[in-house]
Formats: C-alpha cells, structure tokens, sequence
C-alpha cells in the first residue's frame, strides 16, 4: 500500500544530502570534541563550523547558539534559568503552547517559584498583544513571557517582532519556542527582542536528537546540565556530533529551499483546503488558515459522527499518516488543548495536516477521495 | 601517517553492525514514536523492542530503563531527582567522581538545598568503604550517595554490592555513574542494591547523543526535562530513534563479546604495563592497576622533564590518540583532579592509555617504541 505522510509538522524524513554530510561522523570521524589531539580537534572543527553555519543563517553570533538534545531540552534550559538566574517571578504565556512550554512553566508553578498568567486569545487563535500589554503592565515582579512563534497544531503565527518590543517596554525576558518555523522561515535575530528561541534538527529534514538553544548575548545564564565544560560550559555531555553536523547541514539546505519549498507548499495547503470546502460540506478550518499562518500546517474540523470519530484510525488504514493534534501528546489521548483553547465545540472532530516538499496534489487528491469515504 | 587510537574511555568508534542497525531508522523509518498511525507506532515498537534488549542485558525490567541524551543526562536527572523528589538533604559523594557528577553535586550545594560530604580514598584510590558508613552513620539527614563504579580515569573499580548494601543499611539513596562498565561488564540489576545507574552509548561502539537511566521500581521521581509524555513521561522531547536503538545493538554486540574482549584487552593493558616497565626508567601507575581495575584503562605517570611535559603534544605529533585525564575536562587544562586526589606528585605527568578490541601488540610496540623518544 503507498503511504501519504502529510504528517511533517510531527517529524520528517532525513534528507539523504543530510544522512551524507553525517555519515563520516558515523564512520571514521569518531573523535570525542573535547579530546586535545588533533583526531579530536577535527571534531571539534566540525561542531565550531556547524554552529557558525547556524549562526550565520539566524543572523546571530556563534557564541548565542548552543546545541542540546532536542526542542524540549533548549525550552526547558530557558525557562528554567529565566526564573533561576535571570529573576524572573511571573511567567506569562498562552493556553496554546507546546508541552514542552505549557507543562515546564506549570511544573516551575507548582513548585512555587514563580506566579503563572496566560494572555488571551482573539477569535481566531492569535495571541492578543494588547493582552499581553495589559498583564506586563499590571505585573509587579519581573516577567518571563513564553509564546511560540507558530503553533504547531493549528499553524498560527506570532507576530515575534511586535511581542519582543511589548516584552523590551517591559523589560521582560522573552522566549519563544520557534520549533516550527527555525528550517522553514528566514531568521534575523541580531534585529529580533527575543532572548531565547529554540530549533529541533528533525522538523527541517535534519536528524532527531538534536536541537538548539539560541540566548541572546546580553543575557547570563546557568547550565541545566551540569558536567564537562562542552558548549563553553552551557550543556555538559559528550556532544551528539554526528547529530549537530546534521543539523547545520539540514538549516543549510532548507534555507537554500526557502522561496521554493514555500511557494511549492503553500500551494498544496491552499489546494487541500479548496478541495476539502468544494467536496466535503460541513468542514471548518481550525485557526488562521488563509492569513498569518504555518505554509506546512492545515488543521481541519469534520462534523462529529459516529463514522468521524473513527477518521485518524481510517486515515490509518488507508496508508495516510494525518494527526489528531501534537504528536507529542498523543500517548495522552486527551484531545487537543490547542483546539479546546480556540474552539471547544464537541461536535467537531480536528485533523491536521501537515506537509512537505516531498508531498504531491496528486497525493492531496488521494486524501480527500478517502476522506469523502469516512464521514 | 597511521593513526593509533587508544583513547577509548573517551569515546570508541561506532561499530559498523551497530550502525546497520541504526540506517533504517535514518532513512525510511523516520516516524515520530508517538504518533498513533501505524507507521509512528512502527517507530514506538523499535524503541520499546530496544527497552526491552537492554533490560534483559541489565536483568533490570524494561519499566526501569528510561533513554537519555547521555551519561551526563541521565546522572544529572538522578541526582536533582533525589534531592527534590527524594528528600535527601546530604549527598555523600567522592573527589574522584566525573565531573557529570561532581560538578552536579556541587552546584546543588552551592544552591542551598543539600549539605555535601566526600568519602576517604584509599591509597591506592578505592572508595575507603568504612569511611563511607561512618560518614551515613553520622549523617542525621536523607543521604543520596554517588560513586562510580569505575574511574573513567584510573580504572579503579568500586564493590557496587557492598556499597549499595551500605547504603540500604542506612536508607540511604544510591546512585552510581556506570558510564565506564556498562557494554564491558555483565550486570545483574535486579541483585543489586542500587537505584539509579547511567550508560552512554558511545563508551562501548554504540552511538553519540544517546544514554540510559535505570531508575530502580521502587523509587518514584520527577522528570528533569518536562514536556510530552516519551518515556512514560520520565523524559520529554522527540526520542533519538536511531540513537535508541544503535545503544541496543551496541549492548547486546558488546554483551556477546564480554569474555573474549576482557581477555583480549586485558592482555594488552598488561603487556604495555610489563613492557613500560621493561623499557622506560621511573614510571609510575595510577590507581589500583593490577587489582580491582577496568581492564580497557592504563594510567602511567612518567617523571616530570621539559622533554615529558610535552608527552601529549608529542603523542599526537605521532598519530597516537591519549589523554591526559577525562575528555570531558580537556578543555579546561587545570589537570586532573582525580590524579590530583590519589596522588599530588608534582614530579610527574600522567597519561591514560584506554583501549578497543581493535587495538592490538603491535600497536603497543609502537606506542612504548615512541614514547622513549619523547622522555
């Protein structure tokens, strides 16, 4: 059976270029970085290289970006180093996030550490910046302000710009988990109020295992990672190389793609959503869709029916890898928060769709046939 | 010119079968755990199959075995775990301890929440265990004590039974740092008194960026990382699913070759002993070398001359990978502390030799042939 993985905002293929530029790490450049002979000085080089390939890319210095395990362990090393070195005694962010921020900023709660806000949402699953405005305002303590750049289940981009100068007037400390758009947006950070973002090597094509943790130059803080003094003491650990050389090699070849891979997808998204409203009555699209949205993400509500219900074990059968929500939280099975969030209408069931360069309309035209059959 | 690689506690090249292993994870099997399509779950099977592999090696049960980034990680977790999940409010640790550990430990302390003691060494550099059940008799707070099982440096070996059954006598929490044993000695965990232990895939021809945490049933911890809910939500973020299983493979390879490795290797850390003692005046060996010792690791100190001092630089001038103490301290050139503690001889200057079932004689020959050259 052919499969159709319209699944990308979950994860993506490795691109063979970057398997590649992997596979001498894999082989015969096994040196430890952190060995003074030259055998590991070599891979040394090639971390030092990959990172100023991503700083060059971010328009960041070197020294800003440190390479950790994944997206989680770079949102974590932020927000748990905002509240312990930076001072930081509220933390303000939206009901809509990644549980790699929701359930951090609310484990820090818990503890007691720092006092938690959310900032509302408009209609259409926006943040809304004058909310955002009004809870600095009114905060007393220093606030650390989380809100990801795009949201991953429903698409919905964050204005980056307008929200850093909101936290700049306040002065906040600023982070943003740009998980879903580092690979698949231009990046200029030394122009950008933002303290913190973060990348995951496996959401551009790059190999998982592997992120990075930008932190502004002007901002001190302490590892969470204790050890060696790898990444210039900021995350201890024998360094993933193979995984860091791939993915400067995967921000290089995305980049390289971007005008492309975005006109190519957003054509797909844009088709997908007109044939779904052309053949499928009743559908409705969860988010900003057709405005300041994620080109890779299409989230759609079907009518519940009993057949509905059914849809991701049906997209299953057929071969079609779609998702209810994050993967992330799929072994949860409790629905999304995202969707609960913007629009908690019970008789609506939510897909999304996300997509690659490596998908087709062809393939779009095959989805939508199976779809017409399970509702 | 021929390169002569006996740095393998710092780390050992990825072992071809593993990495076969690991290339259809690289390439066509690139779906995310968790998703719930079968093609995610296909993922999910790989990484619970690896769990279950290297559970069985352990004699642990596969809900004990939680995948990290590393050894660094996992100690990390453990650590912080048992001073806030835990209530230990003193950790008795030793100065000779890797800097995963050592460093952990002391910033906790550093941070107010937990009172630090360190055991006695032995002369010849063992954990003084009398000393370490005086110092729990004493204690009036929850102890978590941290010993390696093996210096990384020094290859002294450490009675784990005996000093977890310390421990247990005086409800104290044990955590080992395996990272030197695990893939080159049998364990038997379910025998042992011990409640976390660590691995690091790259210590025995497994891959970079991917480790263990065996966390004993019955202790119930927090994660360190929060987020989604891998790793039944011990540890958040995008499993290194190729890592995951390349550590699996590299463990049961290394679990099928204990006896023929240990012998082999050991005949060549004795024959370089016997031969440096043949031809070379003066030296000296660190740690309990022909006792309770790794068999992969050879620590010499060589008498102190201009000409010596530069026995490193030397070393490498020749192809010959060595280290002066862990790679994880390399960068920060202040020495060893671990030499410093067992013997603050200024006299001296020590090198590890660490070797593979890949070395062999002649490489020995060649090495002790070159290193008359440079004394």
């Amino acid at each position: 059976m052919q499969r159709i993985y319209f699944d990308n905002a979950a994860t993506t293929s490795l691109d063979p270029e970057v398997l590649e530029a992997m596979m001498p790490y894999l082989t015969e450049k096994f040196g430890n970085p952190s060995s003074i002979y030259s055998y590991g000085r070599e891979s040394r080089l090639a971390i030092e290289n990959a990172r100023k390939t991503v700083a060059k890319i971010l328009n960041a210095h070197p020294a800003e970006i440190f390479f950790t395990s994944g997206g989680t362990e770079s949102s974590n090393t932020a927000i748990s180093a905002a509240v312990r070195d930076l001072g930081c005694r509220r933390i303000i962010s939206s009901p809509i996030e990644h549980h790699a921020t929701s359930h951090t900023v609310e484990y820090m709660n818990r503890q007691g550490n720092v006092a938690l806000s959310y900032v509302r949402l408009t209609p259409d699953g926006h943040i809304d910046l004058a909310d955002l405005e009004r809870l600095l305002a009114e905060s007393r303590e220093k606030c650390l302000v989380s809100l990801m750049h795009a949201n991953n289940e429903i698409g919905n981009l964050l204005d980056i710009h307008a929200a850093g100068e909101i936290c700049k007037k306040y002065n906040a400390v600023f982070h943003s988990d740009t998980v879903q758009t580092v690979g698949h947006y231009p990046f200029d950070l030394r122009n950008t109020p933002v303290h913190f973002i973060t990348g995951a090597g496996h959401k551009f094509n790059g190999p998982k295992g592997v992120g990075i943790l930008y932190i502004n130059e002007n901002v001190q803080i302490k590892p969470m990672i204790h050890g060696g003094s790898q990444e210039r003491n900021m995350r201890a650990g024998t360094e993933n190389l193979y995984g860091v050389v791939g993915f400067a090699k995967a921000l290089e070849l995305a980049t390289s793609r971007f005008e492309t891979d975005k006109e190519y997808i957003t054509g797909l998204k844009y088709y997908m959503a007109e044939k779904l409203k052309a053949e499928i009555p009743g559908i409705y699209f969860n988010g900003d869709t057709f405005g300041k949205s994620l080109y890779t993400v299409l989230n759609v509500s079907f009518p519940k029916t009993e057949k509905s219900e059914m849809i991701l074990f049906n997209l299953d059968i057929n071969g079609i890898c779609a998702s209810g929500g994050s993967a992330c939280t799929s072994g949860a099975d409790l629905g999304s928060h995202v969707i609960r969030a913007i629009n908690n209408n019970p008789n609506l069931v939510a897909v999304r769709f996300s997509f690659s360069r490596q998908n087709s309309k062809e393939e779009v035209d095959y989805v939508v046939e199976k779809l017409k059959g399970m509702l």
